[in-house]
């Protein structure tokens, strides 16, 4: 195919569509004339030897002139292009791979192959958001079999960098989400990397929930670390907590998260690759994984549960992976905090041996730290969570969660919401129900993750007794729209702890 | 909920994203700041009493003041503002009706009250794209059973205009599509008009095909009429063919289907929905369904064919529509156009008498017209196409057409293309396969619908002597870019007609 003279002007008009590459054209241009291009148009944009896929958004004022093209911010970065630079804009081949998605939607079963032409395409920006939603629609519930599943992570692992640690035993954990503040993480590997053990953590930015471990570790310690700085953090300290996205271990993961993210869904299947891919890219050969368990939790039965522990497994040990799967109780928030410096907040509480920490939070964390000891060996079955309580009550772990800072480019306190609202019991009682979700979203709707100090603090754990006035949780926010908005959905909603 | 002071003075930015509302804002803003709006937050931007939901894009450059909102150009006709108009800016409340779709991807049924909110929803511009297509995903194949697709039916009927003729018989026929130059309704119509039967036809423009019925009847008459002035026509002449968009029978339809379009998707029960609905918001009694079926046809068994023959029957008897479907062959091409412009010369010559018309449209349309003469009991069963006949040779026909036609507006010829590539048989023989789905693609890339004089013109039907070097089909386009990227298409694929 040759297109002669499809060259435009890059002109940066600053508008930040998200991930999604957006290239603006006049309608009048010459090229879109001579192409046929119309809005929503799918063209590639190249760059020398840097191509992206993008949207056409079709211009008829002069905001852009005849032999412009506007880009959005994120294509201009991916593009590695500045204002007045040349790009030339053509038609977009359709994407084969959608094809293999379009059957899906028609009852065909992915393979391998196919499943890796689609992630391959999706990391290379060729998907639309709404072929997008699609693929994520397609892989729901209980859509894909077992080898699909296993298809999948391996088409993520193929995709993304690969790290190698040059040891036999890398350990690594993950907690399937859905409980506010579950933000053992920082406590599990100073817990780890204390004991002498390598634990090179990634984690991700939150997904549907109101933190991701990556968010809270991020208001305490720069966490976008490149693969280089990462390696050097492990090298000195045994461990590191850093955001997986700035590592690229499974660039498919992000493009997906943030469509699953508007759609406010999560997938079984995908989860599972998401998270297997992403250990084994990292380099992990032992992985305990933490599955919550309640009835407003991401997993709400035990059977659910089982059911995932075993897709776990088995998909883990067809990928060369051990995988330990611990089944544990997702009922209420674990800590006090639910937001990105609450919860930090909570973390340095437990690793700072405060007597007014939250114990929920400590002993989850000893439970997981507990179980990579003894998957890793290093203790015998039933010792691990008296070692682990060693470590950490002696302040070594509190001492390697500092180092891992500095390293990581320095230690600083979380800091704390401008803008605070109290909610109290209404009635006196004893507290018989908590509706998580619910309590997410109000930490959402305040600003969190975005607005790092926003959140929700909680104060009424289940079973406990509650007098009619008492502080029942207190809703952290740094803006005034967004503390209504929460305040507006709180008293929309049923309330959100049962006081009987 | 109170925003106080959320007023952002309108400006035109002259931006076309199509269907989706997009809000611009400056991230500095002090709406932005002040709600903690970021890139994609979905809002509600309020006009007096209208009000639309968007998405917003950032704006970090001067193409917006701080006091200023852009909006694309949809957005701005669905809120009547103009530049200097204020509009308020808030967050969107969940659309609490999406969670119907999704529990409809974990398994759950729809019922008429869930499917009745979605649409609802989607009607009033609160799904965005990727929602949408989640939507249109978890409808495809046979995942919407019978009481899912009579509950999407009656949803359609529900959100658009309902049309009532004040007579006991409105006749009304449809296409099940697929099949390239399958254009007899303009024939249709102008036979049943003409034997003094009242047929209100309302066409799609092309979902994924080169051309719609509207598309091609808008090559030779206005088809974008208001109501009334479809009334007007119908009452002086008995039958209409008008763009069932402009008179918003079905709103909700014209979403899906942008979005079907860009995922190159049809679905069943949508598709049965869309249809039925129609018929029946346009006062239509009694309908014939032709269901062509061919290898490369949209219906490619017999077996699927009987199956959306019952369903179609089944639809209809419950929501009180006589509903008759023929299964035709669907195997090659019925005329020889496949484009707008192309059909519509096909359409004329067999309206004309024309020696040189295409055999198979005429006999496809005789077919269809019979059907609906006998279903309305105006003559014997056996008879129907006798009598079409002898209305479309008598020329009572095209006069009938011709007078519709004045009535919408005026007739004019429709156009031909400027440039023309020829496609030769490479060796000689019979031609034993046609592949319809390519055929179509390499229609669309030359330009159809949108360049309505593009497309191909087919001569090599099923069966045909063919000698090397004579003319199998000949592209239409408008643009050297779109010629061009037709040419590399069939450079890129398997032969579309296979001659041994």
């Amino acid at each position: 195919m040759t297109h002669n003279n499809n060259s435009l002007s890059v002109k940066n008009i600053g508008i930040d569509t998200y991930r999604e590459n957006i290239v603006f054209m006049r309608y009048d241009c010459d090229v879109c004339r001579s192409e046929g291009f119309s809005a929503l148009t799918r063209v590639v944009v190249t760059n020398g030897n840097k191509s992206i896929v993008a949207t056409l958004n079709v211009v008829t004022s002069d905001i852009i002139e005849h032999h412009e093209a506007g880009l959005s911010a994120e294509s201009m970065k991916r593009l590695n292009v500045k204002s007045g630079d040349t790009v030339s804009v053509v038609h977009l081949n359709p994407i084969e791979s959608f094809k293999n998605v379009r059957g899906k939607m028609y009852g065909k079963r992915f393979n391998n192959e196919s499943l890796s032409d689609v992630i391959g395409d999706i990391v290379a920006g060729r998907y639309s958001n709404i072929e997008l939603a699609a693929f994520i629609t397609t892989c729901v519930n209980d859509n894909l079999d077992i080898n699909e599943v296993i298809g999948l992570t391996l088409a993520m692992i193929g995709t993304g960098q690969k790290l190698d640690w040059g040891k036999e035993l890398i350990l690594d954990k993950h907690c399937v989400g859905g409980i506010p503040g579950n933000r053992t993480t920082p406590i599990v590997v100073s817990i780890i990397a204390a004991s002498g053990l390598i634990i090179p953590k990634t984690s991700s930015r939150a997904i549907t929930s109101p933190a991701g471990t990556a968010d809270t570790m991020e208001t305490m310690t720069p966490v976008d670390l490149t693969i280089d700085r990462m390696r050097k953090v492990v090298e000195s300290e045994g461990g590191c907590m850093v955001w997986g996205g700035a590592v690229q271990l499974s660039p498919a993961d992000d493009i997906l998260i943030s469509v699953e993210k508007a759609l406010d869904i999560d997938s079984e299947g995908q989860m599972i690759a998401s998270v297997l891919s992403k250990k084994v890219s990292a380099g992990s050969t032992h992985v305990v994984i933490d599955v919550p368990v309640g009835p407003t939790a991401k997993v709400r039965t035990n059977e659910s549960a089982l059911h995932l522990q075993k897709q776990l497994e088995q998909v883990g040990s067809s990928i060369g992976l051990k995988v330990n799967t611990i089944i544990t109780d997702g009922s209420q928030p674990i800590g006090k905090g639910i937001g990105p410096a609450l919860e930090a907040h909570d973390v340095l509480s437990v690793l700072r041996n405060s007597p007014s920490c939250s114990v929920a939070l400590k002993e989850r964390a000893l439970l997981v730290s507990g179980a990579l000891l003894e998957l890793a060996g290093t203790c015998k079955y039933r010792e691990g969570i008296a070692q682990a309580k060693q470590i950490l009550e002696s302040g070594a772990a509190y001492k390697k969660f500092i180092r891992i800072c500095e390293a990581q480019g320095g230690f600083k306190e979380p800091p704390s919401s401008t803008k605070q609202f109290d909610i109290m019991a209404s009635n006196s009682g004893k507290v018989v129900s908590i509706d998580n979700r619910t309590l997410a979203r109000v930490a959402k709707l305040a600003g969190a993750p975005k607005s790092v100090a926003a959140g929700v603090e909680f104060f009424a754990p289940l079973g406990s007794q509650i007098s009619k006035g008492d502080l029942i949780y207190r809703i952290h926010s740094e803006s005034d729209g967004e503390m209504n908005y929460a305040k507006s959905y709180i008293s929309s909603v049923n309330p959100i702890v049962t006081i009987v």
